[in-house]
């Protein structure tokens, strides 16, 4: 048989990939830049915290030679130092068998989504929920079912009856990330109890992406999935990455952990088609044992003295729709007086400058999938996703240009 | 509406990720050296030839922190370094919009896959072929449609008329590795003329696995799909690797090039979603410019040696089935003396010791996706990948202790 196409043309799946509202700005900014202006770069959560000495040690002290394959299932030494920080932070009945290692949180919140869907199947959702969870769902081949919540109540979880209205015979899964990534909403226990025991009812997964797990202010603690993990074994994914923890971002790695045998086979499968993850991360990684307890809490200062600044700072500026202060992660949805956040977006990085400076954010429409059903337009389209990720100093500047930006944008267009 | 299962389940299509026949035999090695026993590694493409001394350099003076992300389409020294590395073999077209960093030459070929194939579609391959392009092909949906080659004329391709009775509207692309994993083959310019032809006629796509490139022996080059990239821009993506040819496996490092910007845009999109690749091992690897000539020369006339010895060896056995001697790569694919090679390994593995050493082998029948029409059963069931990753010492030594296991398990079984 012979084609009638004159071009080979991409799949229908490839088109259905979106971009990254956090990284699709990226041409401008790399424009700007070569224009020789300063970005502050609010828009990603690559944070400006030191990486733990012990780990940079172990790359200038490297002696392997060569740079061989690691293991599938992950390097021996970090498989021990994740399940001894679990064990740390109080989940002692996790074992090695119980870990795959990803080549970032990003490989564990797709491998998840295969193992449990099968393509057309649902996973529930609470937007705005972290935006690359729409790639993995293309990828995939699956559909995310987004559940609204509220900027007014720090975006916390609707009632049950909301939940449960969503859930079909397709639905797999309900998929959380708590501290949230881009709210930074802590879910109380009662949340939690409420998640385990719809669960429970419905027979579902529940997938915890748990990256800001130690990302928590104001003496609040996370409640994590792993405290549910016994009761419900067949049925709780965790998710997890060391990106944000100790400043790893670059390192790609991170872990799905379940006590559900069936999936711990088949991720290691699919693990064992991509060989390894890569070797020199995780042997860095593998220090997080020796890494002192005061890094974290240092750590945890900072984020708050910054997150305390940031919202100061922007509760200063007119027509701003802030939530209640976040109580976790680093990042903040925030309402701008704007019509088009993505527009403003640019115009920072396109047109802008203050003292040949300017600031880059995340619009937060693409942190959305559901649409108005009285307007048909984009939810969220006039706000910004704000990692704070930068020092007190940098976010100060950052809301003043953004302050400054704002008047020129409102007043020309 | 209530779930009757009582517990949740994988999907159907994690079940069908096979497990890798390269790594599936890992567990029984490592039983074996916990019982101090030595194993000879010839079951993966894990080399010991010495990394490039100025990419461990870069590692040692490592002075960045933190650890941040890297651009999603590839950090910029590295992006650069191989535009230089193809520009110097000859293609001087490829800029570096052409070229997306992947995690490996695994995620090259998994985006290829996803970005041409629907569910259901079509790539034709040709057998025995790289075990984990069945797990790509499981985690992306598609169909490998395999064409047999035979070890008597070295694996070389079929005439014409066999590949096109194979091609369906359901076919989106054809395959290649060349040199090729795990028979050694590398095709010739009257092949790729050919597929060339067949890829114009019908419109399909040319998917290149180009990890082995510099691998070729007795004094033969490769040829490659960049020669013809210009005839067929549209059709033609090479799929790379850094792994072999810098000993960089364990680096997780390759990329996906093509003149398609369809294809470009797309993979950028899902590149996006998992962030980047890890930055370490991209500014180590883009050292590669400075890799003196020497080290790939000296690499060549190593394996080059390897070989030679390995199948003068193997040549001893008796009952065993050489092919010709593979052109380039580091595999050979062989038939041994006996009905299950898989069991054999296991054999190896488990049972079989010779002063307190034993060796360990791919079984071959994972490279297949074929069965006997006549039989049902797979072919390839009496052969083994063996790669001569290893020096010619352990190389003499492992067919040593292969030559006596057969012995003895012929004997006994």
């Amino acid at each position: 048989m012979k084609s009638s196409m004159n071009k080979r043309s991409v799949s229908k799946r490839l088109e259905k990939v979106p971009a990254s509202p956090i990284r699709k700005l990226v041409p401008f900014a790399q424009q700007a830049k070569k224009d020789g202006v300063t970005v502050y770069h609010l828009n990603i959560g690559d944070p400006d915290i030191k990486t733990p000495d012990v780990m940079l040690k172990a790359l200038t002290s490297w002696d392997r030679d060569p740079i061989s394959y690691s293991q599938s299932q992950g390097e021996p030494s970090f498989l021990l130092a994740l399940k001894t920080y679990y064990h740390r932070f109080g989940f002692p009945f996790i074992e090695e068998k119980h870990i795959q290692v990803t080549t970032g949180g990003s490989e564990a919140v797709s491998m998840a989504m295969f193992s449990i869907c099968n393509p057309g199947d649902e996973v529930i959702v609470f937007e705005p929920f972290y935006a690359n969870y729409n790639t993995y769902a293309a990828v995939n081949g699956i559909t995310l079912v987004p559940i609204p919540t509220k900027l007014e109540n720090g975006f916390h979880l609707p009632e049950r009856k909301i939940i449960e209205e969503k859930i079909t015979n397709k639905t797999k899964a309900i998929l959380i990330c708590s501290p949230n990534n881009p709210t930074g909403t802590v879910y109380t226990k009662e949340e939690m109890d409420m998640l385990i025991s719809i669960a429970k009812k419905y027979t579902l997964f529940l997938l915890s992406d748990e990256v800001y797990r130690e990302f928590c202010y104001d003496g609040k603690r996370q409640v994590s999935l792993f405290s549910y993990m016994e009761e419900i074994p067949n049925q709780a994914i965790v998710l997890d990455s060391l990106s944000k923890r100790y400043s790893l971002c670059g390192a790609r790695l991170g872990c799905l952990v379940s006590l559900n045998k069936e999936i711990m086979d088949g991720v290691l499968r699919i693990a064992q088609g991509r060989l390894s993850s890569g070797l020199i991360d995780q042997v860095m990684a593998s220090k997080l044992t020796e890494v002192p307890s005061s890094y974290m809490k240092n750590v945890q200062a900072e984020y708050q003295k910054r997150r305390d600044v940031l919202f100061e700072e922007l509760g200063k500026i007119k027509g701003i729709d802030l939530p209640p202060k976040p109580e976790g992660a680093f990042y903040a949805i925030v309402g701008l007086p704007v019509k088009d956040a993505e527009d403003f977006c640019k115009f920072l990085l396109t047109t802008f400058r203050d003292n040949n400076e300017t600031v880059m954010l995340a619009p937060a429409a693409g942190f959305y999938a559901s649409t108005s059903l009285s307007t048909g337009a984009t939810i969220g389209k006039n706000e910004v996703r704000i990692a704070y990720v930068l020092n007190t100093t940098a976010i100060k500047r950052s809301v003043e240009i953004i302050t400054e930006a704002l008047k020129q944008y409102i007043s020309s267009y």
